[in-house]
This record gives structure tokens, sequence and C-alpha cells, in this order.
């Protein structure tokens, strides 16, 4: 499978040694600090018997285990399948799409769980982990695979490792910044992981610009059945938002309704995607592009809002704004992007992360400044926006006011950290592929050669067996 | 894409405003109908830390979510990835299949919520909803995805949305004669799901008659990867299958008895499926037909019957009967039907959902006779049944009589209800495509152009770049 | 789809009495043995509510279904999507690798059912089942999985079933000589599963070695969409892989343990795998194979310690080695493998599972020995290494010792049983096919042809309408 029409400005995309070496020495880097810190939390460790009966607990079914294990398998599921698959829609990327995004994720989640690990479950020197975190190390992983989105195609795995590396670091000092110094609710990530994550990598591949890549214009299209492909990773992102919303959240009914919330805002959302879908075609025909990304808007925006008190209706106007704006998106800012602002976006993610980010981000504000004792019971008022300890006096409008801090936060720290990131990926040394070889798996996987002669035409008595 | 044979009895299937203006305004009509009814449930509100306390739970494992959760995500990739990419078998209706499939779905639950809570979750004059109803809900939309399986390919998508409005609201109608009326046990919906959505859809298909459809004979077939993304529906339903039947069973035994059954008979059912597709053919090969579809009967039938005691061997033999019979119908009823009764059924419900519901529910009414004190112990035998109340005195071999009466009901209101529907979807205003036109994507959707030149031959440097 | 190119040699592969014939007796014997011997057991029995009484458990959530039926279904998911589309990577064997695969597992979970229930579910004359039995049929099932992968595409439905018949046969055997008489854990079966699956599989493939085989060498490649196919095999495989370690596993903190470790040890894996698999290759491209199943082999090593303390960095250094055993095994083994040994190993079983088993049986028999009451605190350590009634005297290190005996008697089991089941099935009774149809689905389905007249060039108005 060489490439016959590379030519002109060749760059070197040999990974032999360098892809090698990166992977080896930061997983060995890995395994030193998860050897000096990382323990078992008490639900996981083998004394929990013990602990058990310091706490009084009657039963292992209340090990945290039970009531988060079901989702944290759910995102998962979304971070690997779902966001692998929804990208294999280019026809001849899905090598990259599902197994760079394998890669990043696999090396994220160990950087993530000792990043995050150091901020919000360090005791005496160790990090003691359990299910939670392992379900914010996906998380946070999550807005490492939407920041890939914006590049898909464009870069080396190299790249994507180092763009890790970073993104997950400033992630988890954005959350600490919004979680604990703003004491700011957002359990399904509007802002920590969408909109930072978006945003981070729009900077990024604004950064990496590639005037050229029209050379590349015919393979940045899908096939039929690559279409299926990514409806793969469409239909379970949109099955499990339900349980990515709800994964963190407080026990009981917490749970409970952000699950209900992220279904209602969900199933609206599609609605309205196929209906500006249909109308924004001249001849009223439905675009795949976004049937398999606008649908999951809704579930974007209620990232913040959904553990609240949205209830049912607010739920379904939420998706029913978010499907029409990330459709329209698709359709007029996606072009503008690219030719006005030279912000060349493989996926789209300004219209299913950003812009719905960013939409969640004030929907989780006014839910919380909207919030009375009245709505969520005087205990359940408290316990929805923990107003404890120092928190104590808090009120929802000044709540509200933190939320929509924390929107500005995720903004600042995810255009400075891209723009960083953006740079260091642009030195000459990370093994990117030029403009003419973008969206094409030959340049770093062995590709198979769909010999049709014998694959297809079998059938065919009169074909030589093989050329 | 233009379709060049387009000729003759020209179709207007120009969508433009038509599929817009449907899916705004009911959806807008969803909001306005949630606001005004929809609240969420004691288990999902914020008020849950009295309600704890008013029903002396000691911990928030108690509450619904924990119980049900895990089967209601099960349910849901049953519902749209299980039921999509079963559909996908055509070689040129995937997008129509998994696209159509999920708008239906996602308006589809929206609608049932409000049907299935007035008659249902119906307090105060509001609708409270929890994680059961999310699931009743799935299971409704359900019905619909079987029935869309009769007119799969022959259909717009606004005449789909049509059908479900409707069928939605027959549906939650014969459930309420059912469960409430008749108190008739039918947990996995043998009678309620798959009696009334096959027998409906295959009135729909009968009465939307198309006498020139062999003109579209060359694309009701499959390609290899079309049978294999099939087979991705077909292995999640058979999966998942015994969640679906366990969803909504009492908790503990029952749900743990359902999901055992259910396991039991679509084991069972995979290697009569089996024996008899090779069997009736005349090489002897196995048909990737019935492998995708017959397969599941046995999960169908145990419907009404998987949370009685019908015993592991009971299901066994459930399962090998209806593996034989959706097979045999597979072979010989479905070319009948089409050339005799003039139903043209696109996937085969009828040996898939049709006769197994019916075998569903009379082995459901036959368990529910032959129960005794003696095999579910005397708080059990109350509790499966539900013989408390105004049901109190009911005995057994009553209880099986109204489960027989059940199945009639569900006939009886499928074979009217996909009459009057039919009717409708019949008027000439939805936009159907013309008979050479059915089964193809380019109708409704933008398709890729699947240029081999670029996407198959890039190692053959000979060719010319693009044409 | 006639063969053209059958000639000389040629094999009776006609199925239409044989393979009926065999599963509809088999079936008819599992009904019948089903109902001498299995029944519901006490937490799925309608008479719970007496059981919960005896017991004092309060609530149903106590009910083994809760605690491990989540973990079931992904298990299930394992089983039926994981290892069957694993092995759809071959261009023209995706039926038979998913379809067969989801018949030998049909069949054989039902077998496991009886066999396992003899060994271990046995009371007062019946075989007392429950989520727990469901489980571990599943995991029996998984070892003939495996042992397929080493004959794909080179043996008949009829032999597979014969296989499975024998295997789950010995599986039981091994695992009662192991867990009951050794006294040995292997929660994840490093030894039972996979040490003991990959190498009965590899010696059936040994005794049905095919000298010409390379007549269908241009079968058994991939390509690019079946690849993608592949793909879904694969992560749902690792994903799911910290539920199958710790699905078995004590309530509590060692189910929590297990999760983490194995996920732990997975992502490592990942690392390593990437990091070889460009190293091994001249041009430093990463080769789909290595992508699709050495990382998985991080899940294989930790089978029989993840519910011990192995420690989260403990996890990683496993994973570490066995990413990079199982990619050179993959790139130097096989071919050695086939050459030398005449063990043609179709999916690489040896470097998947064998390898990475046997490190997982010596690093299970290490944590055993290393365990001290510190570690594990005084009840834990009763509690993880069950050092009760007969074994309460049992060290440590003598612990280990029994764990290294578990490993050489599932070796010996595997190695003679394979021996024995590949005479058998070297019979020529089984209508397999001649070398030059293997990888080739036509011999044994249905396979649609893939007129690409019709599929991919309708936009193309030149072409006659059909030839």
């Amino acid at each position: 499978m060489e490439r016959p029409r590379h030519q002109g400005m060749a760059k070197n995309t040999y990974m032999r040694w360098r892809l090698p070496l990166i992977c080896l020495l930061w997983e060995v880097a890995m395994i030193v600090l998860f050897g000096v810190f990382v323990r078992f939390g008490p639900e996981a460790d083998a004394h929990w018997e013990e602990e058990k009966r310091e706490m009084n607990l009657t039963s292992d079914i209340e090990n945290d285990f039970y009531f988060r294990y079901p989702s944290f398998q759910d995102v998962h599921v979304m971070i690997f399948v779902g966001f692998g698959f929804l990208m294999t829609f280019l026809k001849r990327y899905g090598f990259g799409a599902v197994g760079f995004n394998f890669l990043l994720a696999a090396f994220g989640i160990q950087w993530a769980l000792l990043m995050q690990g150091w901020f919000h479950s360090f005791k005496s020197g160790k990090i003691l982990i359990g299910v939670e975190n392992l379900i914010n190390a996906d998380f946070c992983v999550g807005s490492v695979c939407i920041a890939f989105g914006a590049i898909l195609g464009k870069t080396s795995p190299i790249q994507l490792l180092i763009m890790t590396l970073f993104q997950v670091t400033l992630f988890a000092v954005n959350e600490y910044i919004l979680l604990n110094l703003l004491h700011v609710k957002d359990a399904g990530g509007s802002m920590t992981i969408h909109t930072f994550g978006a945003y981070f990598g729009l900077i990024v591949t604004r950064i990496l610009y590639r005037p050229n890549l029209e050379q590349s214009k015919d393979k940045q299209g899908s096939v039929y059945h690559s279409d299926l492909f990514a409806m793969i990773g469409t239909l379970y992102l949109w099955m499990y938002w339900p349980s990515f919303n709800s994964a963190i959240s407080e026990h009981g009914d917490a749970q409970h309704r952000a699950a209900i919330n992220t279904y209602c805002s969900l199933a609206a959302c599609v609605l309205t995607t196929v209906a500006f879908s249909s109308m924004l075609q001249k001849k009223g025909k439905l675009d795949m592009v976004h049937i398999q990304n606008a649908t999951l808007a809704g579930g974007v925006a209620v990232g913040t809002s959904a553990e609240m008190m949205l209830t049912p209706y607010g739920s379904l106007i939420v998706g029913f704004i978010c499907g029409i704006v990330s459709t329209v998106g698709y359709v007029y800012l996606t072009p503008f992007l690219e030719s006005r602002l030279h912000i060349q976006d493989t996926c789209g993610i300004h219209n299913l992360h950003a812009l719905p980010g960013l939409i969640g981000g004030i929907v989780g504000a006014i839910t919380a400044a909207a919030a009375t004792e009245d709505i969520y019971g005087k205990e359940g008022f408290i316990k929805a926006f923990d107003f404890t300890g120092t928190y104590q006096t808090r009120t929802p409008s000044v709540q509200g006011g933190f939320q929509a801090a924390g929107i500005v936060v995720s903004l600042v720290m995810a255009l400075a950290g891209g723009a960083l990131v953006g740079a260091i990926l642009k030195l000459p040394l990370w093994g990117d592929a030029a403009a003419e070889n973008c969206f094409e798996d030959g340049v770093y996987w062995e590709v198979p050669e769909d010999e049709e002669s014998d694959a297809y035409h079998m059938h065919n008595p009169d074909k030589p067996a093989s050329p």
C-alpha cells in the first residue's frame, strides 16, 4: 500500500523509534508513580471487613462498587466504542479513529488516575482509588477524545500522546479550580469535559492549520459502510449518556434524576436534529453527519444540570434547542470557521461539544440560581448543592454566579492550554503526515489490500484467480 | 446519487417542509404536555430524603434505580442498537434502518411516557416518573420497532412518525386493558409487545400492499457486510433479552427467575434454528436470515411466563419449539403470506414476533393455570400473581383464562388498530417512495458515492486519480 | 456462489442431515437432563420470601442477582459479541466466525450448566441454579471460544459441536480438581479458562494439521472493513474484562479490587503492544493483528491474581510485560509454531491466551505466596483465600505451591484432552472442507453475491440495470 501520489513537501512519518520509545518510557513512568502513590481505597482493600464494622455497614451491597460499577462500564463503553467508532466515518481512517483513540485513552486514564488522585483522593501520601476514580479518569480522557475529534486524520500518534499528557494535566487543574475552589456542580461535565475539551481542541487545530488540506479533500468524506460504523458510536454515546451524567452524582435520588433528565433531553434533541437536517438541505434529504452528531448535543447540554431539579420538561426544552443549534452549526458555522478563522474541525466538535457545552454551563447556572428549598426540600437543597461547612451560607443566586464563573475559567484554561499545546505539537519532530496524506490510514498502519478480485468476485469463474 | 431508473408513476418524496414541520410541532406538543403533567417520582425527586424516612429505608441502595437501572440500559440498547442494526441487513437501506428506527423510537418514548403515565402513574394531576417508566416507554416503543420491520424500506419517515403516534396510543390502551382490567401478567410482553406489535404491523403492510414491489427486488437482498452489521443487532437482542423479560418483574426472585428462564429458552432456540435452517435448504447450508431472526424467537415466547415458575427445562422446551416454528415460517409462511395474502413482510416479523408472541401468550396462560401453592410457596404464590385486594380469590385456572383472554384482546386491538392506521398511511400525503425506489436510502438520505477508484484502488498507481 | 476452484481431493461438506440431527438430538438430551436435574436455586425460586426470613435478610437487594447480574451481562457480551466479532477479521469468514461461535456457545452454556452443576451446585439430587451458575457457564464456554480461535476456518460446525461437548466436560473436571481438590483461587480463569482452553485448542489444531493450507492463503488475510468489525470484538473484550475477572469474586472488596486491577493491567498492555507493534515492523507501522489481540493479554494475565492484593502498580507491571510477550509472539512465535511444529493457529491464541494464561497462573501463585495478614488484615486474609475448615492451617507459601500445581494440572488436562478430541475430530465423518476451501463462508453458508454493479454503482446510469 504505497501511496503513489505522495510527492513534494514529503514529511517523515517514520514512527519506528519515536513511538515505541515514548510508549515504553511513559508506561515505565506510570509504573513508578503508581508504585509510589497509588493504593486501593478502603472499599477495594482487603481490610474492608474492618472498615465495614467501623462504618456500621451491615451489608456488602453498601460498597460503592454496587452503586457505580454499572454506570462505570457504560461510561467506559462511551469512551472506547462511542468516541472510537463515532470517528470511523471517514472512508480511509477507521483504523486511526478507533486505534489511536484506544491508545490515547489507555494512556490517559492512567495519567488521570494520578493527576485527579493528587487533587482529590490524596490521603497520608497515597492516592486511594475506587470505582469513582475509574469513572473520573474516563471522564477526563473523554475531554481528550473530544479534542481528538478536531484534529482527526491530521496528527501522528505521538502528537496525540503528547496532547493527552498535557490536556489531562490541565483538565485536572481546571477541575480542581471548579469543583474545589469555586465549589461548582458539574457532574456530567458540561464545563469541565465538553467546554474545556472542545475549545482546547479547536485552538490546537487552529494552530496546526494546514493551508493545503484540500489536497486530501477526496478522503475527507465517508463511504456507505463507514457511516454505519459511525452509527455504532453514535448510538452507544446516545444510549449510555444517562449513565454518563449520573455516574458520579450522589447516591439515590440524584443519580436517578440525572438519568431521567438526560434521557429526556436526548430524546427531544433527535427530533429537532432531524427537522433541521432536512430543512437546511435543498432536496430535504437527511444528512448522516447531523444524525451522527447533533443528536448527542442534548446529552452535553444537561451535563451540569441533569442532577439538579431541571425537571423532565426543562430537559426537553434544552434538548430541543441544542438539536437546532448543533445542526445549524454543522451547516453554517463549520465552513465559516474553516474559511474565515482557519479552524479545520474534522468532526465538527464545535457543534457537538463546544456550543452545547456552553449552553450546558449556562443552563446549570440558571438552574442552580433558581433553586429553592421548596423545590428541593430542606435536606435535599443542602445535599444537592453541598451547602455545608464553608458553603453553609451560600445562596442559590451566588451559586449561580459561581457556576457562571466556572464557564469562564474553563474557557480561559482551554484557550491558554490549547495554545500552549498547539505550539508544542507544531514542532517538526512528531511525524505528522503531509497535507496530501491526511485522513489516510496507510501512513501509520499496515493496511490490507482489498483485493476485490478475490474477496468479491469469487463467484466469477472467468476471472483469473489472482493478478 | 440521482436515481436514474426513477420513471413513470413518480411519487413526491420531497420531505423538506413536511418532515421538519411534523418533528417540530410534535416536539413542542411534548414539551407543553410534559410541562403540564410530568414530574419526578418520589425516588428521583430531591425530597427523597424525607421519603426515605417515611418509608423507613435505611440505605440509598433501596432506591429503585439500583434494582432496575442496569436492566433499563440493556433494554435501551435492544431498542436502539438491537432493532436498529437487525434491520441493516438490506444492502442499501442501512441508513433508513438505523436512522428511522432512531427517530421513531426517540419520539415514541416521549409519547409513551405520557400515555402510559396517564394510565399507570397518574397521581393528583401529575405523572410521576422513575426508572420503571423509562423501561416501560422503551417496551412500548419496542412494539413500534417490530411493526416497522414489516414495512421496512417501503414507507417515508413521516408515515413512521404517524404510525408511532397511533401505535403508542393503542399500545397503552391495550396494556391498560390487559394489566389493569384483566389483571393479566405479561412482564416480558409476549402479548402486549410482540403479538400486538407484530399483527399491527402486518395489517399495516397488508393495507399498504404494493403490487409492483418486484421492481425493487434486486435491492431486497443483503450484501456480505450488511449481514454482519445485522448480526450486531441480533446478538445484542439475544444477549440482553434476559434483561428485557426481567426488567419490570418484582424485586428479588422474580427478576432473578425471569433472567434464567429467558437465558435457557434462547440457548435452546439457537440449536433448533440451526438444525432447521440447514435441513430446509437443498444444499444443507445455513441461511443468515434464520440465524439473524429465528434464534430470537425463544426470547419472545417466554415473555409472559419467564417470571413464573416455568423452570429451566420448561424454558428449553419453549425455545426448542420456537426455533423450529420460526425457521419453518421464514421458509414457507413468508412467501405464502406475500403471494396469497398480499402481506409483504420485509423482515419476517410474522415468524419472529407474531407466532412466537402467540405461543408466548399461550405458554403464559398454561403456566399460570398450572400454578399451585406447593410450587410457589404460600407467599410466593400470592406475590407472583398479585392475588391481593379484589383478586384475592382468583384461582390459577381462572387466571389462565384471563391470560388467554389477553391474547385475544391484543389480537383484536392489533387488527383493528392496524387497519385504522394503515388506512391513514395510505393517504397520498406522506411522501412514500415509488415501488422501484423502495429499499433505497438515496430517496431520503444524502448517500456518499462509494468511489472505489478512490477508496479501494489507491494501491493501483495505473488508475487515474478520479473519474 | 459455486466454488469454481474446488477440485481434486474433494471433501463432502454436505451438512443437511448430519448437522440437524446432532443439533436436535443433543438439544433433546439437554431437555431431558434439565428436566431430571435442574431447578431454580433458592434466590430465584418463588419460595424466596421464606428463604429471606430464614436468612434474616431485610431487603430484596441482598439477592445475589443484584450483586452479579450487571457483571453477568458484561461477560455474556464478551462471549457472544467479543469472541464472535474478534474472529471476523478474515475477509470471507465473518459468518462462520460470528455464527459458529453463536452456535457452539449456545450449546456449550447448557451443557456447562449441567457439568458444573453436578460438581458444584448439586443438592439432594438436583442442580440448583442462579446467576452465578450462568456466569460460570459463560466462563466455561469462553475456553471453547478460545480453542475455536486456533481452528477458525478449518473445521465444520459438527466438529465444533463435538469439540464443545468434550471440552466443556473436561473443563468441568479440571475446574473441580483445581477449585475443590487443590483449593486454588482462579476467579478470572488464567488457568482454568485461558491456559486450559488455549493449549487444548493448540493440540487440536496440531492433530488436524493441514499440509496444503497455503492453497487458501489468499483468504487468510483481512480486508479493511473486516478489520473494523474485529475491533468491535476487541474493544468489548477489553472494556468488559474488569467485569469478567470480578464476576464471581466474593461480594464487596474482592469484586471491587478485581475490577481495578484488571482495568490497570489492560491499560498498560495497550501501550507496550503499540510500542512493540511499531518497533518490530520494518517501516514502523502498526499492525491491526497486534492491536486486536495483544492489547487483551493484560486481562488474561491477571485472571488469577486480580481479586488478590496485586495492587494497581503490580497490575501495571503485569500488563506491561504481557503486551510485549504477546506482540513478540505474534511476530516470531506464530510463524515458528506453524513451520516447525505444524501448529496452524488461525487467531494466534498462543500469544493471546496460552502465554498470558501461563503468566497469569504464575503471577497468581506468587501473589498468593506473598500474602500476609498485614497486607490483607486478619479477617481479609482468611476471606481472600478461604482459609477455613480443612484449609484453616494452610500458609500462603503452601497456597502458592498449590496454585503452581494448578497450572501443571491445567496444562496436562489440556494436552491430554486436546489429543483425544483432536483424534476424534480427525475421523473423516464430520464434513470439514478441503484445504483450498478453508476460510471461506460459502462452504457452509448461503452467501449473498455482492453485486457491485447494483450496490455500489447505482449512480452510474450507463450501466445496464442487472446482468
